[in-house]
């Protein structure tokens, strides 16, 4: 283990965390919230630099790393960031458990949306917007942002990047990490003012606006309302929310090429029509399905439209209670939370890539059961996955299916009813925000036991950072010396 | 396609289901059910013998068969078979609707134990046994049976045995697959007759003896009384049902192994450890949990004895109502359930060998990703598990998920609360038989819509014929000429 170039890297980034924190320290000044408030910032801010400095005191003799030294850095430095990500709402007494506020940060920052405030509108502008703020910071990863801010020219990134990126392929847009890195952050910022500015265009106030759009781009959920996005009750907003949505869903490698102008290569993408095509056939058949509940198929289609944009992408945002649907849409909804979005987007769950690899592998062991001696090889996007990714994609939904296993029997604890159980660990490791009953749209997670708490927060962070850096922190195998 | 070896082999197994039928028709003259009783049994023996006599009629110009023309005779003779059993139900109007005849028959046959009656009492004792029977001759696979039965001695029986045989490996315990059929044939007669015994010296009445015998050899799960094994009250006969409910979980190659004295092997079993282990890890668990609701912990350990012998061994019997058991307890339920019992038994499930191979291939991939370089062969008792074996197993567990998913939306229409609607399919399609809420264990399937029951009746056979079998049956590449 090159522990100083793991320390140095997780001081860095914690600096970087201080800097972040001074918008929420700015608002909380533009909308007088007091000297008590602006000193909590103050605090943590210190803390941050002060911790961040002593981290990053010491120099790496060497900047080689190994894989699990890239696991450790992206697994330690999420932790991390969401443990003083929280302490502004312990200090300011707006959470006044750590186990609560913790879950909230780690919410926010791995952009599942899943809340333990039951009056989030009680909450000050400042810490309003810092919690808005973590889904943004979480979207593009940690760990991204150090990248696109530190030039650095080693090829120590590229282990990073492969465990931070979400999905199973990590295209090699350009040979330069940092490069790539930096334009991807671009893209993401502006596409965020983007919305931003449609929403501000649409009568939403300013604030509203900016932090919806940090909850959107990072597909997390947050919203700043305790009926979430039903407040604005504007089919406007909901229009742009739901393309937004699906935009951030969708693989940023697919908006660079558009930048470059490979339109063709874009339209080829087989996981882009995967994914479009289960939202349009879900939006369709969930609104017949809810037809004799509401007025209009209008109506309907608006609802099923916005609320599969909302749980595909993961965002979570909530305009119906989808908990009083008819079962047959409850199930497409959680079918439709474990499917989640593309490869290489801010959207959590198992990512069209992995489904459509899953099912190819599927459709082939039929096919050499059928006639023993053919073995073909799998396809995407017209190329042939290796065998070694095939594997892994297979081993990865093992693995993942393992995770939910345990955590849900750990979460039983609560002895909330099976569906609550079930939904809640489903929808903290697909980073989706609601779940059904207990903790259906219209609930959230703050009657469950500090023990629940933890458990769904360690899933949110599996579930974010794609099982790996999580799992390997904790086992002793990486530790070893010499190995 | 060999059409004609096809036909033969179906129609000689439909003339062995006539034989069979013969026992209920003396069950019927025994206990004088009248003449309308026996014209019932009659006729279908009849129509067996006839139908069986045409089908077998073109003698195949040659035996030399494919794999798929394996799995296509075991799918069909599951469902002809299964087409053929349920007219004694229906003619005796015992069950006035066919599916609901075609579907107990089925939860018979796949030794799933899912019923449709609501008052199971008031079925005369001929079609209690043929029920009951039903269970005995599902277990050890119809085709099984057959190539015990009539002496063969070409190779096309190796690609029946492999369809038929669950779990991933078959292990080659004799050259010749009549021969092993055979003595897996007679252990199991033994064994059904010494748990006959055994019940019938606790002074359970011979006929009650019987049937529970013939659901226990099966894991089936069918009992004549409308409260299941909770009839009986007997602390004896719940102890007699829990170890042979264990015995017919395990590997009929163990048993061969100790009757040729080769007990140090069975010891090195690690699927039979496992197997044992889970059985007594989640006793233990579920007794402290439910330990608050009953009297004592000697109580609490009795009920979790019982229903985690009948759920791992996918039996189904029941006498404590699991149903209102804590979110806990339940979880460890269901879980049971999707691992089910050992490979090579007639019980069903996901299979421990399967379980076992899943968790060791995940281990391997945490592994690699801490150390790329190195690849471990994953070992089962000391030997390396191929390649081609891992790599099935986790896409058998793929498509094993993926036809849990699309059943449970299926089965969604129904609007049963989303509890009742996945354990509906978990329990069919790892064929134990009551599931929770709707279909839990002091409830039946007699609610669910008709399109419900057929959707359950396929996963009750795609999960008894471990998914190949069925599926190549519906697949055109299949039937494809030349191919």
């Amino acid at each position: 283990m090159n522990y100083r170039m793991i320390s140095s890297t997780v001081g860095k980034l914690l600096m970087i965390e201080a800097l972040f924190m001074a918008l929420p320290l700015f608002i909380s000044f533009y909308y007088d919230e007091g000297l008590s408030a602006a000193l909590v910032y103050a605090a943590v801010m210190a803390l941050l630099l002060i911790i961040g400095a002593v981290l990053s005191f010491f120099k790496p003799e060497h900047k080689r790393i190994f894989a699990k030294e890239g696991f450790v850095i992206v697994a330690l430095s999420w932790i991390l960031v969401a443990l003083f990500g929280a302490l502004p709402f312990y200090f300011s007494r707006a959470i006044p458990s750590f186990t609560d506020a913790f879950f909230e940060t780690v919410s926010g920052l791995t952009t599942t949306g899943a809340s333990i405030l039951t009056d989030i509108e009680a909450l000050p502008k400042s810490l309003l917007f810092w919690r808005s703020f973590t889904h943004w910071i979480g979207g593009m990863g940690v760990v991204v942002f150090v990248l696109a801010l530190l030039p650095q020219k080693d090829t120590r990134s590229m282990h990073i990047m492969r465990a931070e990126v979400p999905g199973p392929i990590v295209g090699k847009l350009l040979s330069k990490t940092t490069a790539t890195a930096r334009i991807l952050y671009l893209l993401y910022t502006a596409i965020t003012l983007l919305e931003t500015f449609i929403l501000y265009i649409g009568k939403v106030p300013l604030f509203d606006s900016i932090t919806l759009a940090f909850s959107t781009a990072g597909t997390g959920g947050f919203a700043i309302k305790n009926i979430s996005v039903a407040a604005y009750d504007s089919l406007y907003v909901e229009i742009v929310l739901s393309l937004f949505m699906i935009i951030f869903g969708i693989n940023f490698n697919l908006f660079y090429l558009i930048l470059v102008r490979q339109v063709k290569r874009v339209l080829k993408s087989e996981e882009l029509w995967v994914y479009l095509s289960i939202i349009a056939v879900s939006t369709v058949t969930i609104a017949l399905n809810i037809l004799p509940a509401v007025n209009s198929f209008g109506a309907a289609l608006r609802d099923a439209g916005f609320t599969v944009s909302s749980i595909i992408s993961t965002t979570g945002f909530v305009t119906a209670d989808f908990n009083t649907w008819p079962t047959f849409s409850k199930c497409i909804i959680v079918a439709l939370m474990l499917v989640g979005s593309m490869a290489g987007s801010t959207g959590g769950g198992l990512k069209i890539a992995r489904i459509v690899i899953l099912f190819k592998s599927g459709f082939r062991e039929i096919r050499r059961a059928i006639h023993p001696g053919t073995v073909k090889c799998i396809k995407l996007d017209g190329a042939v996955v290796d065998k070694e990714t095939v594997s892994t994609v297979n081993s990865y939904f093992t693995i993942y299916m393992v995770i939910v296993a345990v955590s849900t029997i750990l979460v039983s604890f609560n002895n909330l009813d099976f569906t609550s159980t079930v939904s809640s660990v489903i929808t903290c490791i697909n980073n989706v925000g609601p779940g059904l009953n207990a903790v259906g749209p219209t609930s959230n997670f703050s009657s469950l036991t500090d023990f629940s708490k933890i458990v769904l927060t360690i899933d949110m962070l599996i579930g974010r950072l794609e099982i790996f850096p999580m799992v390997i922190l904790f086992s002793p195998a990486a530790w070893k010396k010499n190995s």
